[in-house]
């Protein structure tokens, strides 16, 4: 539980940077607001009104739930520092679980530990089954946030396009098709999952630990995503513009 | 049939343009592709390898079937000349039909009348329906095209994001609900769309008129998600980087 | 886009008959109608009330919204002239698109070029999708008009209740039961259609063209569906006593 | 388990007839099948070759599973020589159930008493169920030969057509559409039928012993569709042209 | 029809027990009532108030309609005297049928049939089919009821469970799999059960009159599964406590 | 982060029993084993024969990765050891998640807090919460140790089973209805949840913090239910006896 690359784990300690990841992060966070106001695009005159933004207030009202925020944690103070250094702000889920010290620690160690420690899956392959999860259960936060992810991981806007959309268009190797069609069929239909799934990740290259690490990131995702979708919780608005 | 907002029917005719669609249409494709290979985020090093590029052969293998194209009619001619001169290129849906010159009349006869002729639905709206739908569907070509169209026409590029992911997570006024409920509702079951239906539609002060065409475009994107799915057809990628 | 076996184009050319379809169509409407009233069954005494006449409206009360139709463009006029002199009515679905000609035209260019134009899908073969994929969307229209077209070109009127009802008890070659597995599929779940779906069709002998009309004819009836059941679409009564 | 009326009980009494029903039935089975031949429809010349006549076998091969026919009991052989005098035809799904008298007896005992014992809910009515029952369960057999009884009972073609294909396109009294919607939900989500449903029943006027017996119908027929599918069981080839 | 094995059929004959059945059945009657008020798990102090007692009226109040018991006939008497002497009590949807001796006769003489009768189909394995088909239908009444007889039959309470929960879950051999899934299959989706799916069942080694038991069984319970779910069936207490 | 009450928080601190649950499960572990072996029902002579104990390998064979355990750290064997204490054995998902500590830590950590820590939900609401939707899910190691749960908190066997096999045939307050309504739709649809759905919680009766906890405790059990799943993890075999 130490060493300079675990700064994901929820302790004071001195930590090490992820640093492409933080550099692309910053940037684009840096470039994409003052970019934004004189970049976007303009309504057609004359086009049927629609809410002026619709993500006007997504970075104010995180929830639906009204639950006011409790004191952070001192390793929850150090966090946040750190989300705020490394990616510019900090992801609204977060916020969201703000309310109560002991559940945001329990989430945000268990996802740093599935999405960020080492594994024999890349992270930008975890990104991609969280995306697919996503996708399968039309969870608006998750899609614009992970969907982000792919896209700076990859360096390849139009694949978090497709995990968003349908990863079954995507052109995969047949390791991640393997890999998106078990975590699918385990978000869709979890009863139907048996050894013959098992046994076509190991046909595609898996160990068992790789197994239980798709399986993991799959289930956590049916898990935030509905937290997502039960409390309405909007994504940073920053996201949308990340990686294009 | 005639008139000068009446380009988009399918005749050698001189026809104005919708003038505001252009130029930001073009805009969009001259800044984007110049501005892409500088602004585009770059890989991680050791991420896992993907395809190097999602959508390489996008623009060149826009279907997964061997149809030779016919020589384009005098008015496929003009028809396309438009696209280049209104939107850059030639969507890639229109190629796809180029091996039947009838049958590319007979789409983009139809196309255009849906979604470009005078009606009680703004065309924004319109291409709301076509993007929940396809949504729905989880058609990546109608995702990407008419995604693209919703982020251009509302000058909103989270609303695009919003009708491809979950139209129900959108703050929508009662009109546009009730619009997408139905479309997708006559999407998922369209056995069970009954004048209860259309009575919702009714209360949220649409005319007998728009209840067809909100119906008739619903439906014809129920036709073209199937087409696009049943044949692999591939978006043009300039559409991922417009209005974002 | 002449010669005399392009009668269903929309133009006021002159136009050779399909003789065999024409006569088959007359002879049953002619036969059928005065037959009715001496053959048809009678209500057993007794028998809880139900509407005295299931279809009583159906030929004057088309859809269910009020949309006063417009006046014939001559090439409609010349069309529904045809269609009376071919099949021995207009049927009501091209009455229902009659209040906006530019509408009508392209629905009927577009049916006439996938229905009728060459391919290499015979008529039946291309009535039986028709059918089918009518069949899962449950739609009353469709089923009972392109049931009827399955009996009269067939000749078999056995076929057209196993189309309508459950196209996997008919016994079908195994040409057939690929093309219906394909349509059904592209009409059950759009999304999961994908290379292996189309090499089933060229192993079962479909070329890429073949393909395409599979395709395009299993998606049109997706959309002629849902404008039928949005729209409460009545199908002329004298489809049910057809080819029986 | 005595009286005049109770023919249809297994036993060798001597019963009265439902005269009406009788005679339509016979009537229908004279007349349609020298009609047939004389006045089916011809195959179009050139079109695709389908299985010359897809009922050929339904008649002989009754189920596709091998099982010889015991001898008849006494009240079986007088019950099948009920249904050749009252029908024209012994029913082929009594047949298949010939290869053990005590499942036939058990078999006819039950169907007998849900559709032909008095009740709260006419015969018509009962058939009405049994069809959209297995309409849901896109059952051949029970669509075919129930179907017929429809149309028969009610002296109404176009009934047994909109039960067979979407029983929400008919235009029922609240009676019967109160009665379809919670035998089809019966059907489709068993687990889901609650309090609330039964509620709407009996404000559509039906008593607890009426809420029984639609019940009753609608489970029967979910076992029938499934013994019929499961065997491949083919209808009868004189149901399809009966009251047409 | 004749024969010591015979008791389950209707008739007032002296019949042979069947030993064990019986005799498990009445030591866990006797055992299981004295002991539960003893054994019995109390509730926590403190824990948010739940119905005192979920089965409180199960015994009493056994379906959600009001319909008054017929006197029974001499065969139901002898026939309920058979179930208080081998099993210690009338099964409750014996008693739910109680209000027309002829739907009971009915009922019980195919239940009957099919479940005791002679079959290549083991007793457990029967009530196998019945416990993973009324598992798919979320059936309260025949999992409780059903799954209590698997437990005894197999005298393995694990097995029960598994049946009651998920069968894909439990160890089966490839008979018993093969048998299930069909089952299953015939019980979700009927109309898509074909001659592959009997093929897997031969393959497995059942022969054709098994193919049809395994058929009746599942389709039975489709049934029985309905007429629970549309009455709110509530099973005697006691089979909650037997063969744990 | 203190408190005599917060054993389940992973730390060697000393903590206070919940005493009626620990005694109820003890007794129950204890007093079940060795009367099983005597009172275990036995198989029906000739019954067919089936896996001679459906369980036997659930306590060896807990998940079919091959998984060699990591060490315990510390806190992870002060809270083996409390469960020992407490239940009497370590739950078998522990012990799946025992080859990678951090995971285990995360796991355990957000396990007690939803489950265990104060809530406006008692411990017993949260077990069904647990169990509903493990049902939908028809997840077997879940199913079988909560629903032990909900009969233990309960001291209500049958109310575990309701739980377990279909909810809404529980007799049930509106607030448990609600409650659960919400966690199944949750379940079944994350992307139809919706402000309806929040405000019929807040009728109710359940606050903001509420609405929390059910979509917490609800998330948690779709993602418990997949890593089951996917892994065919196995229940301690103890769960099935106890609180009966």
């Amino acid at each position: 539980m130490t060493g300079a690359d675990d700064w994901y784990r929820l302790s004071p300690r001195t930590i090490e940077r992820e640093r492409d990841v933080a550099k692309t992060a910053r940037k684009n966070a840096v470039e994409s607001d003052p970019k934004r106001p004189a970049g976007a695009p303009r309504p057609i005159a004359g086009a049927a009104p629609v809410e002026a933004d619709a993500a006007a207030r997504d970075d104010t009202e995180i929830i639906a739930l009204d639950l006011p925020p409790e004191p952070p944690t001192p390793a929850i103070e150090a966090y946040f520092a750190k989300c705020e250094e490394k990616l510019g702000f900090v992801p609204n889920v977060l916020k969201a679980y703000g309310f109560a010290m002991p559940k945001l620690e329990a989430f945000a160690a268990m996802y740093n530990d599935l999405m960020l420690a080492p594994s024999g899956l890349s992270k930008l392959e975890r990104e991609m089954v969280a995306v697919a999860v996503s996708s399968h259960n039309r969870c608006y936060y998750c899609l614009v946030a992970h969907g982000a992810a792919v896209r700076q991981l990859s360096g390849d806007p139009v694949l978090g396009e497709l995990m968003a959309m349908n990863y079954r268009a995507a052109r995969l190797s047949k390791r991640h098709r393997a890999m998106l069609d078990f975590a699918v069929k385990l978000t869709a239909e979890p009863w139907a999952v048996e050894e013959d799934d098992r046994a076509r990740l190991r046909e595609a290259g898996f160990s068992d630990r790789d197994i239980w690490d798709i399986s993991a990131v799959a289930a956590f995702f049916n898990m935030s995503n509905r937290v997502a979708s039960a409390t309405d919780m909007r994504p940073n608005k920053i996201y949308h513009s990340q990686a294009r």
